[in-house]
């Protein structure tokens, strides 16, 4: 179970943090933009290129204290073409330094369509009859507006090739209020979800109770996240919203069991760019990333007893 | 405003018909494949060759008749960085012929994603200080479980660019009910919806009194139709579900006005692959199109009177 092998890299480094593989251009340094910019111009192949660049670095950087990357494709897919190839190149070089990989993709549509991408970003693609490996991410973010039918597609290629979900539940951003916090028989809309990603997760459970069909619970709302962590007991969160967005990791830990598990904590801008703020900027970018993870992992250890229960 | 050109040329063509370019494989005649495969072999490179020769074709085909085409992102996608690469083309053609084009994405994400989304999009894409054009969709649809701050970078690229959106409020599958039909103080979810893209439409309204930011409203639910009809009178409908899906042109004319518009009816399989029913077979695949957007301009007009009650 593929939630199994993310709990099981949580524990070996004790960190439940996921770093948000968002780059954007200025975040890259010019000794990898320059070269790159003299030799194919300002080109979406050159943008795709550094990103890519700038990502191994990071990758290289981070592999052996985090267990899972998260990139966004959003930050990708604004290049077209080129900007998508970096974003696969981006996944296939993070799995081969052993990091689980989230793909931020948030897709939703009918499910004829939902099984496109579906195969597409964890499943594989019917290429001329021949079933081929295209995104290849272990879990993908999915946004839940379509309805049951629009995630099955998902389920199905999670069961066949044991892969994961992170179903949107409650955002981080403050506009998450307008449709997600809507009550219906008294119960806001992000309840009435989690009801439906803990039945969607029942046949995926793995060793430690959790499942691999989780939700993406905003750090930002931790009177909502408490809530969630009862009625939810089983289903795994991924927390966006920590540092820049306000979340704090004593507002967090609620998300977490006795046992330190329970949910993986997204950092993106804090730690690829941290090289960019006061405080780390007599490192290199790569530097500056790690000792920002290591960081953050302090800063989660305080408030979240990483296997604290177990033997 | 985008949306004038539109419903402009609604009316020079009386069809107010959007052809969805959501190519699969086994629609593309062997004519088409077989020397692309034999050069390329079964590739994502060969998948994405294979689509935009099959889409040129169909474009070719019904640019005369058809104001509209709406490429479905996912069976792009689904292929890696060379189905991005035939999205992009498909959508330039369509242009280069005249058609306005509907990008099919559904994204929707915090505010600072949805910039990048929507700048790709619709708008520039800011790559190394030079703005750049990528996507160059005329509307895109967006989905709107993250609420109005994730719809704002939109509404700004439609403003600076005159771009329109069409944001999913009561979608064309059965799921729809899941989450778009629960109830807040006795209101669905999607007639709250229809109340945002009102507001959000208001300053984008243009000469027929329909705003450049629509709404998405299956053809499958008329009795939700109507009553969305009736609340957001200045809100266009892009509307799913005829044909294939069960939804019929007497069920959907209450989408319009009475002047035959208020919004456009998407097709896909029934016209892309009208070759492959028994009713087409003796055409090319390309003059089965034709036909077949023909059949389904003449079907609509029998419940609906285009351009009826102006000069």
């Amino acid at each position: 179970m593929i939630i199994d092998i993310l709990i099981d890299k949580i524990l070996e480094f004790q960190n439940p943090t996921v770093v948000g593989l968002d780059p954007r251009l200025e975040y890259i340094p010019i000794e990898i933009t320059a070269p790159i910019i003299s030799r194919l111009g300002k080109t979406p192949e050159a943008a795709g290129q550094a990103i890519l660049a700038f990502n191994k670095g990071l990758i290289d950087a981070i592999f052996d204290i985090v267990p899972v990357v998260k990139p966004q494709i959003a930050m990708y897919e604004q290049f077209g073409a080129p900007g998508i190839a970096a974003y696969i190149e981006t996944a296939a070089y993070a799995r081969s330094r052993g990091l689980v990989v989230i793909g931020d993709i948030k897709r939703g549509d009918i499910a004829s369509t939902a099984e496109a991408y579906s195969d597409g970003h964890i499943g594989a693609t019917d290429i001329f009859g021949e079933k081929q490996t295209i995104f290849n991410a272990d879990f993908v973010t999915i946004s839940p507006y379509l309805g049951a039918d629009s995630v099955a597609p998902f389920l199905a290629n999670c069961k066949a090739h044991n892969r994961g979900l992170f179903v949107l539940a409650k955002t981080s951003n403050p506009g998450s209020a307008d449709l997600q916090n809507l009550t219906y028989n008294e119960r806001p809309i992000y309840e009435i979800m989690m009801d439906y990603i803990s039945k969607w997760g029942a046949d995926f459970m793995g060793k430690y109770g959790y499942s691999s069909i989780g939700a993406v619970v905003g750090a930002t709302h931790p009177r909502e996240a408490e809530i969630m962590r009862s009625i939810a007991p089983g289903t795994f969160f991924l927390i966006p919203g920590y540092g820049a967005q306000g979340g704090r990791s004593e507002d967090l830990a609620v998300c977490f069991d006795k046992r330190g598990l329970g949910g993986i904590v997204n950092s993106s801008r804090g730690i690829i760019a941290a090289y960019q703020t006061p405080e780390y900027r007599h490192l290199s970018y790569a530097e500056a990333a790690r000792a920002a993870a290591l960081a953050m992992k302090e800063d989660l250890r305080r408030h979240i007893n990483i296997g604290g229960g177990l033997a």
